[in-house]
C-alpha cells in the first residue's frame, strides 16, 4: 500500500512521514473532459499527464495528487471548440480557485514544492492565475518558500531528431496536435484499449485565419473534432514521447528544486 | 471501448449517440481527499461513490462522469477536522461553482437527468447550492426540464435488519462512521489492497459536545483520525452494503426519472 | 440604557468599555425569513435564537449582536423547501460573507470570543464556511486567538428524559421538527401572540425518500409547510426547552471560553 | 396576528393572500450597526428607517421586510469613519448581494413593487448596485415589471420652513447630521429610552477638507463620533420630522406605484 | 522622453528612479464613458481629471497613471441615467477590483502615496471600497504605510466668489452639473475641438423627486442628457475652474502627504 | 468633431446615429502598463493596438472604444515577468469582468459586432473568458446575434517575405518579441518620441527552459526586461508592419462580419 506514488492511495500517516522527510515534491495533473475525435476517449487530457506524473514521481521520489478532471473551455484552434457534446468545461475562475485551494492546503501540510502538470492547452493561463493568487495569499500567511514548477508535458518534446521521428513528413505545430499523432500515440502506448485506430478520420490539417470568432463557427473545425490526422500514430511513437517526457521532466524538476539526482 | 459506463472512456460520438437516445442519466460522484485513519487510503470518498455509480449505471443504463476529486473542508464531528496532513479541501464556493459549471455543460449536451452521488458528508450543502445556482441559470437560458437527484449513498442503508447485521452491538449514527465499519467494509469489498486492517486503531466511538469550536481543538478527534473503530469491518459487510446501496439507488433513480425498470 | 445585553442598544463607549474588560463574549443569532406553517409567523428562526442569546447573555455577561435576518435556502426535508411564498433566502455566498465581515469587524474592536447561535438548520455549513474564511483572514492580519463557538440551540436538548416529556409518543428526529412541537412550544412560551394554535394543521409526520430532487416536488411537503404536527405544542413545553437550552448553552460557552462560572 | 405590517409577523398564508390581492408594496429598511456618539445607541440606522417604514406601511397598506442590520463602512465625512469600536460594517459586495438576493425572492413570491428605505448614508450606492444586478437578472428570467423605489428618508425633509424649525440657527447640511439634531430628535420621539441627552457632547460642527484620506485620520472626527452637536434635539422636532417623512414618503410611494390614495 | 509626468510615457528605469527618490506621489484619474449632452464628447470624465492630474503633477512633481476609462453606472440624478446609448459602464465590483489591483501593484513598486482623482460622480463609493480592500490586503502583506488621498476635482471649487463668477444667476448644486456650465467650460478651456456650443440645448435645470425609481424613467432626464444648460459656459470660466482646481489640489496633496512646497 | 473614429470623441447622438445605420463595428484595444526595456515607454501595449484600431476603423468605417489600459500579469517568457517596477497588472478576473461589462453595454446600445484588438500577449485567455461570459449572459437576455472577432494584431504578420524583411537573420518566434524589433519598429513609426534607440541593450535572445517557475527567478530575464534586442528596429520596418496589420485586419474584419469592401 505505501509503495504507491498516488497520494490518494496512501494513509495520512504515510503521507505525513513522506512530507516530514523534507524535499517532498507533489505533482498535480490538470486535465479536461474533452472530445478527442472519433477514435479516442474523452479523458485523454487527464490520463496522459497522470501517467507522466506517475512515471516521473517513481523516478524522482515524488507524490501525485488526484488530477483535476475538468479544464478550461476548449478553444477552436487548439481543441476544436467548446461546442462539442461531451466536452465539459469549467469557467476560468473555477479552475483558478481549484488550483489556489489545493496549493493552500499543501502549504498547510508542510509541502513546499509543487509541479503543475498540464494536459490541456487551454488550462495554462488559469493555472498560472491560480498559482499567483495562492502564492500571494501564502505570503500573507508568512509562507514565502513555496515553489511551483508549471509545465505542459508536450513542451519537453523539443529535440528536432525526436520530432523528426514523430513527424517524418514535417511537424505542423503543437496547436493542431489535438487528437492527432502525438496524443494518439501516447494513448496507444499507455491505454490502447481506449483508442480505436480504425475510427481515425484522415483529414488534412486544420487551418484557421489569424483571429478567433465568437460564437464559434463549428464548420471551421474538421468534423471529427481532431485538428490533424492521427493516421500515422503508433505505439512506438507513444513510447518514444513518453520516454522523452519522463526523462526531460524528471531532470527539469530535479534541477528546479535542487534535488539530488 | 463503447461498453464503458464511464463518459471519460467514450468517444464524443458514442456519448452523443447515447444522449440522443433520450432519457440519458448522467451520474456525478463527488468525493474528497481526506484522511481516513491509519488503515485506509485518502481517496475513499472518491472511490466509493464512483464504484456505486458504476454499478448503478450498469444496472440502469446510465453514464458516469469523472468524479470531483476534492471536497469541502472536513469537519471535526463528521470527518475528524480539516487539520490533518493529507486532507486537501476546497473552499465552499469552489465546489459549488464546479457543480454549477458541470451542470451547465451537461445541459448544453442535451442531458436533462443528473444524479449527484455524494461520498463526503461535508459536501452536501455546497452541492445543493451548486445545483440551485445551475438550475436557476438554466431557467434564464430557457431550460426548465433539467432534473437532479442528489443523494449520499449511505442514506440508502436504512433497513434495520441490515443495520443490525452491520452493527450487531448497536449503531451509533452515521456521523461517527468516518473511517469506521461502514467505509472500511466497503473498501474491503472493493479495494482490499488499499486497506490494512492490522493498522486499525481500536478506539471507543468519538463523543463530542453539542457545539463546534473554531479553530478546531485537535485533541477532540481520536488520534488516528477515525471517529469509530473499524475493527469489526469485513468484506462480507462491504458486499452487503454495496448490494443494498446499488439496488436501492437504482430503484430510486428509476423512480425519480420515470425510467422503465 | 447600558443594562441591555443587545449591542445595538449600547453606545459605542459602553461597548468599548465592555470589550476593554477582557473576556467579552459576543453572540450572533443567525436566522431566516421562512414559512413555518399556517399557525406561526415567518421570523421564528430569528426570534428564537435571539431570545436564547438574550437569556444566555444575561446569565454569563455576554453581548448580543443584531441577528442575521435572512438565511440559506429552505430545504424540503428540513424546512419544507424554498418554493413557498414568504420564504426569502440568501445565496450561500451572501450568508458566508456576511458572517466573515462581521467577524473581521469584531476582531478590529478587540473581541476574541464569538458564539454563532443558529436558528435555521440550512444555515449551518455556510456559517462554518464564513467562520473558516474569517479566521483564515485574521491569521493573515496576525490575529490567531479569535475563537468561535458555533451551535444550533436545539442540539442542546439531548436529555432523553426531556425528550420524553416533549414527545411522550416518541421522538421522530430533529429533521422533521420544522414548525412542529418544538418550535411552536418555544414560540408559545416567548411570543404567544405570534402563534395561532387553532390554525395548526394536524398532519402525519412528513416522510421522504433517502434522496433529494431538484427542482423540488412541492407535493412532497405537507400542504401547510410544517413537517410534523404542532398539535401537542404547549407553553409549558416551550418553557422546558428554553430552560434546558439556556442552561446548557450557558455552561457550554463558559466551558469553551474558560469563563468563571 | 394578521394585522401586523411586518412580514416576519405574518404566516405565509397571510402573506400569500396579501400578495395575491395585487399591488402589494414591500418595504425594506436598510440600516447599519454604527456608533452614534456618546448619547445614542448603535442601531439608530436600523430603528429609524424601520419606524418610518412601519408608519408608511400602515398608511398605504404596504408590508415591511426584516431590516438589513449591517451596512456599508462608515465614512469619515458622513458617519465619523469606520475605525470606531462597535461600528460593524459589511464589504460593499456583501450588501449588494443581500439586496439582490432579497429582490430575487420577492419576485418569486409575485411581488413587483419594492421600496428600499435607507437609513445609513454610506449604503446608497451599494443598494443601487444590488437593485441593478437584481433587475438585470430578473429580465433574464422574463420578469420586466419589477419596480423599485429607492430613497433615504431624510431626503424628504426639504421644506425650508421645516428645516427652519429644526435648525433655527441655520442648517449646515445632511452630511454632518450624523448623530446630530436630526437623528437624535427622531430617536427621542420614537425610542427615548435609547437616548441619554445628558451625554451629548456639545461640539462645533465637524469641518473637513475637500478630500478623503485613507487610512482615516481619526483626529479629524470629533471625539464623541458625532459630526454636529445634538444639543438642540427634542422630541417635538422628532415628531415633526417623522410626520414630514411619513406623509412625504407615503405620497411618493403612492405616486411612484400608481396606488389609489 | 523622461520629462513626461505620465507613467505610461516613461521607461521602467525612469519610473524606478523616480520611485527610489522617495516621496513619489502617483495620481490615478478615474473616469467614465458617458453621454454628456448633444454638444460634448463622451470621454469628458476621463479627459478632465487627467488634465487636472497632469497640471498638479507638473506642479508638485508627481506622476500620472493611465486613467481608468470606464466608470460606474450613470445615475439619473447625477448623470442622466444609464439608459443612453454610448454610456458604457462597469459593474461596481469590476471598478472596485480595478482600483484594488492597481494599488497592490503600486505598493509592490515601492510607491506609498496615491491620489485617486475622480472625474465621474458615481464612481466615488466603488473607489472607496477598492481603496479599503487594497489597504486591508496590504496590511496582510505587512505594508501599513500606504496612504491614499481620494477626491473629486470639482469639490475644490468651494470659494463663494468663484462660484459667483461661474454662476452669476445662482448655483444650483453639483448634482445637476452633468454636462452643464462647469464641465463644458473646462472642456472649452482644454479641448475646445470636442465641444460644439451650437448644439447646446438650453433647457431649465432638471428637477427630481427625492427618490429614485428603477428601472429608470427616461422621461425624467432632459432629452439631451444634460441636467442643466451649458449655455453660459465659456473658455474663461473653464480657465478659472482649472486654475482653482489645480492650485487647490496641489496644496491639498502637499499637505496630505507632508510634501515640501 | 463627428469625424473621429474614437467613440469617446463623439457625442452620444453621433454614436447613436452611427449604430442606427446598422452593421456598426466597435473595436476595443486591450493593452497593459508594462516595462518594455530601457529604451521604450511602458504604455506600448496600449498605444500600438489603439493605433492599429484607428487605422482599421478609418478604412472600414468602424468605431474605436477607449482602450483597456491595464492588462494581465506579465509572464516571464512573453513579457519578462511581473516583478519589474512599473509593470502594473490586473488579476485575471478583473480583466475578464471588464470585457464582460463592456460587451453587455455595447449590446444594450444595439451594437452586434465587436473586434477585441489585443496588444499584450498575456491578456488573451482572460479576454476569451470575458467574451464567453458576456455572450452567455446575452443569450439569457435573448440576444444571440452578438459576434466578436478576437485577435492579437501581430498574428497578422505571417507572410514569410515580410518576416524575412523584418528579421533578415532569422525569426526566433513571437514569444521573445517583447520589447524587440517588432514592437520597437512600430513605435518608431508611430511614436518616435517615446523611443530612445540609444538606450537599447543589445543582448542575445532570451532562452528559457520548457517550464515556468513561480515565484519567478528574475535572473532568467535579460536585465533590461526585453527578451530580444531591438537593435535592428527601424521606422521603415514599423511602417511595413503597420501596413501589413492594417490591411490584413481590415480584410479579416470585413470578411468575418460580411461587410462590403
Amino acid at each position: 500500500m505505501s509503495k504507491s506514488v498516488f497520494i490518494g492511495e496512501l494513509t495520512w500517516k504515510e503521507y505525513e512521514a513522506k512530507v516530514a522527510e523534507g524535499n517532498c515534491v507533489a505533482m498535480l495533473p490538470v486535465g479536461a473532459l474533452e472530445q478527442h475525435g472519433h477514435h479516442m476517449c474523452m479523458n485523454v487530457d487527464v490520463l496522459l499527464p497522470t501517467a507522466v506524473c506517475q512515471r516521473v514521481a517513481e523516478r524522482i521520489g515524488a507524490l501525485v495528487l488526484p488530477g483535476i478532471q475538468y479544464g478550461y473551455k476548449s478553444q477552436q484552434k487548439s481543441g476544436g471548440g467548446n461546442h462539442f457534446p461531451g466536452t465539459t468545461s469549467l469557467d476560468g475562475a473555477t479552475l483558478t480557485h481549484t488550483v489556489q485551494d489545493i496549493i493552500r492546503e499543501l502549504a498547510r501540510h508542510g509541502v513546499r514544492r509543487l509541479v503543475m502538470m498540464n494536459g490541456h492547452y487551454e488550462n495554462s493561463m488559469f493555472i498560472v492565475e491560480g498559482i499567483d493568487l495562492a502564492l500571494r495569499e501564502l505570503r500573507y500567511a508568512g509562507v514565502d518558500d513555496f515553489k511551483v514548477v508549471a509545465l505542459s508535458y508536450w513542451d519537453f518534446v523539443r529535440d528536432p531528431q525526436v520530432i523528426g521521428r514523430l513527424y517524418p513528413d514535417g511537424f505542423l505545430g503543437w496547436d493542431i496536435e489535438h487528437g492527432g499523432v502525438f496524443e494518439t500515440s501516447l494513448m496507444l502506448a499507455l491505454y490502447p484499449q481506449l483508442v480505436d485506430l480504425d475510427k481515425v478520420v484522415d483529414h488534412p490539417p486544420a487551418t484557421f485565419p489569424p483571429y478567433d470568432v465568437f460564437p464559434v463557427i463549428p464548420e471551421r473545425t474538421p468534423a471529427p473534432g481532431t485538428l490533424s490526422s492521427a493516421k500515422t500514430a503508433s505505439r512506438e511513437k507513444g513510447e518514444l514521447i513518453l520516454s522523452v517526457c519522463v526523462s526531460g521532466i524528471s531532470a527539469a524538476v530535479r534541477e528546479a528544486f535542487d534535488l539530488a539526482t
